[in-house]
Formats: structure tokens, C-alpha cells, sequence
């Protein structure tokens, strides 16, 4: 069993905010996060995939294939885009980093499961001090 | 002489966009870049001064001084903000990393040649591919 | 379940050292790192937690209290000080980055346990090539 | 229970080829890294051990000993080498990031047992894009 | 006056020797860089331009432009290669970082110059403790 | 004309304060940098070479030789080391960044230039956020 892992980028803005809350409780729980006008952030992504090393090609996946996968499911849905309005896996959901990691598990469990080996973790960096990891 | 650098860091959103030309020519110049919901960027800050030693502290110029003198004049105005919308420095001006690093010059050159040294260099990192150095 | 990671920085002088052995003796088992008159490090500390993700706010564990907390507890304590000299929650123990980790932990966990998730790891890095992690 | 991680480097060449295959089906399954005449990497190789706290020392292993160990087993014998013809502990096998962590674990575990700790993970980065762990 | 700065990368195989020295005088000036079956690296270059800001983009030049330019004259060219095999601009020539900087300075100056502005700097990293630049 | 860059890391403890001035006004100026039982950092030193290419090694300097010279008169002296009581260069001087980047470059530019070369910058880090060049 090994764990492989490839890191991609993109860019976008986001806001952290509850239309059901008043602007004056959206400050008071996210602060500047909430500013109204958007923010945003250059994220790092890494997604790490675990099985067994295929004999003949010494792969556990194929880096080409994982990173265009990422780059169709992921990247180019988000990359310069806005990740509360422009985001289809994010739509009415909040545009925290740790639920954005969850939405881009989701996107790529299943299509890494095809390949036989399985999808083992989502780290997401939001800033270079700010970063969450999910399992599924 | 010598050279003394502090790096400070923001976040905000941004879009490249003309209001006088239509969606279509924007997006033919500028590409994602001009995504209508904007975008965003960990923007990393490089001001670099110029002066000579202090004999008496070993100082070009006092480190905590010119921190706070940067956040003060720079980060508080931009981070977690929409460069086009929220940054009084940057109206009416595009919206690109090499205007913003003219006018972070602007807004700290005199400050710091109260402090008998000056100015350098403002070096903006937009990603960790594309920076931009302005020397005055 | 989700982890999140705040990183945080201190600068710190220490030695190793045991007062029951001979200089002789801490020279040998500890090379340069016994230099009687000190040296030190830049510290990266990274503190994990684990939990569930609030639906209301999309947040683990709100990052801008973990962060006040750990500059709290852990920063203010170490960051420009001596370790064996200055820190007490490291009193009377040998100032390795093992031993600065454990006790880090000890400090962070209780407060965090109060948040309503849990303590996972602390990784700290001595340089850019050494790094423990414990987790408790 | 505490881990420590040493990182070391080292520089090779290396293609992903096998003879067995005719160049046309070399260059389908493993593209550009097939170049017949090499490419190489800087790579960043990350050593974790687990242990406990020796209470004497403060340390789970030497550092110095474990650097000394991964330079004599590993990196005198693949920096500025070539990675399919000049290391003897790839031969007859595939030069990927996935094997030669295996086979760099195999050169470690038992030396580092013989110090009362285990060897954890290795962890080797190609490029700062593509990484692999092994534990074993 | 601006500089703007954009960030590739390639990873290449090479050696450091003269085919009119002895294998000994080889080993004896280049050290393990002459190792006859190669090794390698990750390369980082760094592009930077010179020039004033275009009132109507806000740009010195198109970042995108530059991008595909230095992929399609320089990385395409050197990427998964061997310098000292492969690569025409180095024909003939030493396969040392310096040689290789002054290079892909021949190849991108003109066209740059072309954009109205001019190149100012090739920086190129070999590895992290080394590079070199070139101002033409 | 090329410029040549070898990095190379230091750990050290040291603190600013003026013997002549009270525990008072050195707090006052030097703030925390003036804790009376030091602190200490990683320093990373750039050392930057000025010269032509040889063409028969396609070499500004040799790096291994630079390497060497740096680790002999630099590194050697403080590292894990205390900046004010074991670096003779030191001596009744300031421990700022500044006036350390000073004396290393005293330390440098002869040796250097016997190699018919010259030294060009001295860049020196004190953490990631701070540090100074000096071009003699």
C-alpha cells in the first residue's frame, strides 16, 4: 500500500456569510472574512490517492491522468471564479475551506475509485497558515 | 549603504476589467482574469528600504517602526478587501498588481524618508509565478 | 470528521544540556547543540484539530480564536526568549523539540476540548529539515 | 509515542522505460518521462521515525545518527547518479518515485530498529507537484 | 519604469564535462556533476521584463503572452530533456546552469523586444542553494 | 558579465543591547530582541558572485570551492553559536542583521577575489519576513 499524491493550484474569491443573518451578526462571527465585497485567496490543493503499485508500470496511478482529472473536475470550476456565486458544487452551501474540501472530495472519489486504487485525503491550503484536511 | 526588506502579506479580491469596453473585449484581454464575479489572491508584500547603519542600534531603519508603518498605511486598507471597490488608493486606476505596487510606493516613500533613509523597492507577488519590483 | 491546521511562529535561543553531566559529556552526546552560551531557532508550530463541521458557520473551530489562543498559551511564553531559561511550562526539562512539543500539547488541549472538538497533532520544526510531531 | 522527521536531498537522472516494451509503447504509457536520453529531479526525501522519549536525552533517535544513516544508506549512493543504470538497490526495477520509496525503506528499517525506535514513513517529493509516502 | 516577473519550470538531465579530457580530469574539476551516466535536476527560471505600464491594461506586458512564449522557446525545448543530448540551443556548449542561463536569454530577447519592452533577467535556479542571473 | 548565488544556513542566539545603556531604555528601543537571557533565529545567507564565464568550465567560480569558503569562514564561526559572546568577527559590534551582513562580507570579498572574481551582495535572512543585502 502506498500513498501518492499530486498538488495543483487555483485562485478565486470567496465570502464567509449567512443571508439569514443581519450584516451586523456576520461581522461579529467572521470579521473581516465577511467583507462584503469579497475577498480571495490562492489556494493549494493536494490530493492524495492510496493502492497498491501496479508491477509493470511501477504506478499507483497515473500522475497525468490524476492531474487532468483535477484540472477538469476541480480547477476548472474554480479558478478564477467566485466561490460562493460562479461554483456549481458549492451552490447553497458555506464557502468555508473546510466545506470546499468536501465538495472537491466528492467530485473526485468515484472517478478515482475507477482507476482501483482509492482516494485517501483532501488538504486544503487557504493561506500558507490555514490549512484543513478531510478523509471522507 | 545597505538594504533592509520586510515582508507583509493580504489577501483581496480583484477583477481586470475596463467599464468602457464591452464584456466581450474584456474578456478577450484580460481572459479569467476579468471574471465578472471577480476573483482573488494571497498577495505577498516585499518593501525594501534603502540607508545607511545606525551606529548606535545597528538600524537602517527600526523594524517594528516600519511594520507597523505598513499595515498601517497598506495592509489595513487592501487585506480581506476588493481592490477595485474597497481600496481608496487604487481608485479609478486598473485593478493590476503593477499599478497596485505603485501605489503602495506612494503611499509609503514620504513616511519613510521622515525616518532619514528611503525607499527602494515595492516587490508584489500576485502568485508564487507572477511578481512585479518597482523602484520609483 | 475534518482537521484544521493553524500555523503559528516563534523565535527562540536554547541548549541542550543536563547540569548532571560534565561539559565533556554534553559535548559528546550533544555536539554543537550544547554550546554553553546557547543558539537558537526560528519555530514553525503547526496545531491540528479535529472535529465536526458546525453547519451554521461551515467552521470546525473558529480560527481566529485558536489562533489568539495559541498566542496565548504557547507564543508569548517562547517567542524571543530562552527555553531552558525563560519558559516555564518547560522547567526543569531538557529543551529538546520532542520535549517542546509534549509540552505545547499540554498546554493547548484542555482549551480546545472546551470548543467542542479535539486536539490532534502538534508539529513543530526546529529547522527546515527537523520536525516532530506528537499526538498525545 | 513521539515521531521525528529528517529531510535530505539528492539530484539524479532517470527515465520510466521498460525494455521489454518497443519505444512507441514506452512513449504512450509514460510520455515525456520516457525520453530515451534521461531527465533528472531534485529530490526532497522526508525520514520519519516513531519512538519514545529517551527521558536522559530528550530525543526519540540522534538526529545526527539518523542523518548520518539516510547520507551512508541512500544518498551517497543515488545523488548526482543515475537512478535505472548506477543504484545498486533499483536494479531490474522501475525508476518511480513509488519504487525507489520502497526501496529506500527497505535500506532503512532494520538499521533504525537496531536504535530501539521504527521507521515510520517515507516520504520522497519528485518535484513540488507529484510526492509519494510509504509506511511499510 | 516596472519590472514583472514570471516563473516556469523544467526538469532536465545534464553532466559537466569536456569530451577533450580524461575521465580522471573530468572527475577531478566537475566532481560527482561529471558522473558519466548523468543526473539531474528541477529547474526553476524566473523571467523578468522591463518596461512602462500600458495605461489602457495596466500591464508591461501580457503575463499570458510571456507564459506561452517562454514554454513554447524555452521549456518545450528543455523539459524531460537532456541539456547536453537534446537541447539545440546548447549545442556544442558547457551544460553548466551560467551556459544555460545565457541561452535562454538568446532565446527570448528578441521577442520580448518585439512586445515593446525588453528583457531584463534570467534567474535560474539548479537547486535550492544555487542559481544564477543574467542581465544580458 | 553573470551572477552566481551559493545559499547556506546558520542557527544562532544573540540579542540587541547596548552594554552602556540601561535594561530600561535597551527595552525600549530593542523591545522584545533585547530579552536579557537572548533568543535566536536560523539565518540563511545568500552570498552572491560577480564574474565572467570560463570557457573551458563554463564556471563563474566554482561552487564547491564557494560552498567551502563560506563553511570555513562563515558558517564555522557562528553556527550554534551566540552572535555576541563566541563570533570573534563580532566582536564589540551590534548583533543586528545588519551589521552581521556587514562582517560576513569582510570575511568574503578577498578570497573571492583571488579567484578572479568579485563579490557582489551579502543577503541575509533573519526570518522569513526580514533581511538585509549589503553590496560592500
Amino acid at each position: 500500500m502506498l500513498y501518492i499524491t499530486r498538488k495543483e493550484r487555483f485562485n478565486a474569491a470567496h465570502k464567509l456569510h449567512r443571508q439569514d443573518w443581519s450584516h451586523d451578526k456576520n461581522m461579529e462571527v467572521f470579521g473581516k472574512c465577511s467583507n462584503p465585497n469579497w475577498h480571495g485567496h490562492n489556494y493549494d490543493l493536494f490530493v492524495t490517492v492510496k493502492g497498491n503499485i501496479n508491477p509493470e508500470t511501477g504506478f499507483v496511478i497515473d500522475l497525468k491522468f490524476l492531474s487532468h482529472l483535477i484540472k477538469e473536475k476541480v480547477v476548472d470550476k474554480i479558478d478564477h471564479k467566485n466561490v460562493n456565486l460562479d461554483v456549481d458544487i458549492m451552490e447553497g452551501k458555506m464557502a468555508s475551506t473546510e466545506v470546499l474540501a468536501q465538495a472537491i472530495w466528492d467530485e473526485l472519489a468515484d472517478a478515482i475509485k475507477e482507476q482501483g486504487c482509492s482516494l485517501h485525503c483532501i488538504k486544503l491550503y487557504e493561506t500558507e497558515n490555514n490549512f484543513v484536511e478531510y478523509f471522507g
